[in-house]
Parts: C-alpha cells; structure tokens; sequence
C-alpha cells in the first residue's frame, strides 16, 4: 500500500463517516443498517464498521436492528456557533427583531448555492419545512440569498447561478440569469431584499446585510412572515427599516465585540445580561 | 496489513477527523494547523491530512495559515433535530412557556454524566456561558439533569455519580453521594426538580420529564432565572406548575404525533400554524 493509497484511504473513511451521519434524517430517523447502505450507496461492511465507530465515539445507537443519532451529535455545530462571536452578538438583536415584528428572525451564512440559518428566534412556523439551525434553504430563491450574494464577487454569483440551475420552487422563482443579476443589482442599490413565494406559495421574507469591520457581507439577517398576514408593501414600509437598523447594529457590534470578546469561565456570577 | 488493522485504520480516521472538528471552540476560533496539532495530541501530518478532507467536504475553511469552521457543520447536528420528532413537537410548548415566563426555556437529553440542550427558546442571557443548541452541562448540578436522572434505572445513576465525581461547580453542589441519591429520590416522588447556584452563583432552574409513549422520561424540560429576578419559592409556587403542565402537554402530543408526523414537501403551502 503506497502512501497515496493511505492517504485515500483517510479520506474515505472521513467522508463515508459523514455520509453514514447525515443518512438520518425526517424520513429516516431510525433507519436499519441495509437501509443505511441502500441511502449511502455503501456496503454493508462498510456501514457496519462506522456505525460500530459512531457508536463508540458516542453520535449513534442502536437497539433492535435500528439505529439513532445521540444528542451528541449537537455538540459538532455547537462548535461552529461557540467559535463564531457573529451568533452570539447577533443574539439579542435577533429577539429584539423578533418581539417588534412579532415574527421569526434569522441569521443566515452562505455555503455553496445554499443559504444556511446559524441563529433563530422562532415566532411561528410559516414554511412547509421545520426551520433549525442548520436547515439550508437554496440562495437563489430566498432574500437571505439575495443578499449573501448581491455583494459577492462575479465568480461567485456565477457559481451559484451554475449549481443552483436557478431552480423553480414556485410559479414566481426568478430563473432567468440576466433577470436573477438585475435582481441582485437592485438589493445592492437599495441595501436590502424582499422575496415573496419565490421559495414557498405564502413565504415572504425580508434580509439586509451584516458586514465585518472590512465591510465584507458575512451574513444576511430576515425577517420571515406570510401572505395571510403582511404583503410586500406592508413588509417594505413596516419591516425593512427595522431590519437595516438591526443588522446596522449587529455590524457595529462586530466591529468592536469580535476583538474584545472572552469566552468566560463555566462559574460565574449569574449576570442577569439582556441575552 | 491484516483486516484488524485495517478495521482499526477506518475507526482511528473518523476518530481523528470528530477530534479534529472540536479542538475548533470559543477559545481557539481560527487555530493554525500546529495548535489543531497540539490540541488534539495528532502530528501535524495528520491534522494537514484530516483538514485537507474536511475542506474537501466543506467544513472547514483555510486561509493565511489559520481554519475555521464552515456553517456547514451545523448539517449534523440539523440531522439530529430533524430525525427528532419530539423537537418540533416540542417547539410550541417552549415558545408558550418562555412566553408565559418572560425566561428562557429549554428541552434537554442525557448524554454520558451531561444534560444537552436540544431545543431552546432564548429569552435573556442568564449563565456565563453562551447556551447554544448542543451546549453541555453538567447532569448532577443542574435542574435538568436531576429530571433526567430521577427515573433512570439505578446503574445509570451509579454510572453518573462515577463519571461526574459530583463534581462541585460552586460551594452549594451537592458532592455527596448519599446526599444526590435523596436529591433524585425527592424529584421522583413530587415529579420536578428545582436546583439553585449549584452549577453557577446566581442561577436557578427548574425541570418537569418528558415522557414517550411507554412512559420512559426521554427529556427535561427547564426553565431558568436568576436569583436576581426570583428565588425558589417564588419559582416553585409559580412556575412549577406551568412546567409540569407543560411538559405533560409535550407528552401527550408525543405520544399523539410521534407516528401521524410527515416531513412534508419542500415547496408548499404557506400555511401559518402556531411555530
């Protein structure tokens, strides 16, 4: 065996890890081991070794023929939103949006042609979809995507544009490329995006940027309502003020909490800090 | 190379790869390939080999010598809510309670010697640490874990007390065996655990179980203050029996919803239940 071959080997393992894992889901929450296969498209030895591993490191079990994944699981994103000071002093601002709109707030990051929600304060439930941290929605269909992407560099845009295929969810999905970059042009004119039913029949949602100190858009921060409740024009005069003020804010923020911030002993002194 | 060996290659990649993943923390958001080395005790061969694998997954990012994690780490643990019915169940009842409240509440599991926060509803920031969806506390000193633990069959317990050494995290912990063992007795019999400043100075929560449909306790259910804003007869007398109702209600639309529940379509309707 080559030191290239090993070196494949590491990689396989990793990646089929991971492939095992993500093979949970709402439609398999407690799937068998053949199932797991059938879904990876790995054997069932293969399967049947990173589930024993999973399941040693504690993010699987089993019992019965079927297997689970271990709230364990939690603590990998947990990491992501602990080593990003961006959720943390985003979190207050989000419930304040969140208590004045009296509907859903979120912070959203790109990755790949997805828009992927990394804060939440949850008012009600508008999409067909369970909306967690982690739940990604595409970027092209979606005004947290609009503006993840309307301050990208071309290459970018390009790319999402080639991943995405700019997929119709609805009747009202922008699809054409031209049509899709004016679109753009324009949140980068006005500074902020509405979308409406371009995702879901009813879904309208509202973003504007959150920059870093360099003024790089590191996140885009919505507000989601639907049509029985709020319309376009309502969503543009009542929210998006709101919404350029709040991520204004959580940019300020950043600018000066990103260096100062300490992560904090475990034993302190209970606070009583506005979260 | 026999198969045993092998067999132990593919458990120490995915292994390595998870230890990796969670030397990224508050602590060291953007560490450099040599302290991801010294972190996890691997050579720095194979921290650049691991890492290479993770940006080619995409959860990782380098640049100019230091990494970071991507938000697409937050898709494992999504898998986790989502596979989880109770979560999305449970997500109403949380919203009501912190409503009703004014205070933070939150859904929590057992994990090890460890209560995992697998749903929440932030209200105001209360602990030192930043309490995020998979955050880890410790079981003995803490309300939700005490309700974990109360109806847990007795080598659990004893596992538990083991692990933890009933560690104290402040001068009222309780530390001593004979002493926790009465604490979880009293939980059993009332059905509900308070516990004040025994993980932190200031803190104070109380817990109701969860319960699936053979009457297991599958989950806590908390809600925290400060000794600021209440103390434990104020809490015992008017948020206990919210909790307790509550956290029947969650129960029972478990024991209802756990089959009848379907993921759903991506694209849909727009309908505006109650989140």
């Amino acid at each position: 065996m080559t030191a290239g071959e090993l070196d494949r080997d590491h990689i396989q393992s990793l990646e089929r890890g991971f492939a095992v894992l993500l093979a949970f889901d709402a439609e398999r929450p407690n799937p068998t081991l053949a199932e797991l296969a059938t879904t990876t498209g790995l054997s069932r030895p293969a399967v049947r070794r990173i589930l024993l591993t999973l399941q040693r490191l504690g993010y699987v079990e089993g019992g019965s023929g079927r297997w689970r994944l271990t709230p364990r699981v939690l603590s990998i994103g947990q990491h992501y939103s602990a080593s990003n000071a961006m959720i943390e002093i985003a979190q207050p601002h989000l419930l304040a949006l969140a208590e004045q709109t009296q509907e859903s707030s979120s912070l959203a990051a790109l990755d790949g042609s997805e828009a992927v929600y990394i804060a939440r304060v949850p008012v009600r439930r508008i999409m067909s979809i369970n909306v967690s941290i982690g739940t990604r929605v595409p970027a092209h269909a979606t005004s947290m995507g609009r503006v993840l992407l309307a301050w990208a560099p071309p290459a970018e845009i390009d790319r999402v544009i080639a991943e995405s295929g700019l997929r119709a969810y609805t009747e009202r999905t922008v699809t054409d490329p031209a049509e899709f970059r004016r679109a753009l042009h324009a949140v980068r004119e006005q500074g902020w995006s509405i979308v409406a039913e371009e995702l879901e029949a009813g879904l309208l949602s509202a973003s504007a940027p959150v920059r870093d100190r360099s003024g790089t858009v590191v996140a885009a921060l919505a507000s989601s309502t639907s049509s029985g409740r709020s319309d376009t024009a309502r969503l543009q005069e009542e929210v998006v003020p709101l919404l350029v003020r709040t991520a204004e804010r959580i940019s300020a923020d950043l600018d000066h909490g990103g260096a100062g911030r300490s992560p904090g002993p475990v034993v302190l002194n209970g606070r009583d800090g506005f979260f």
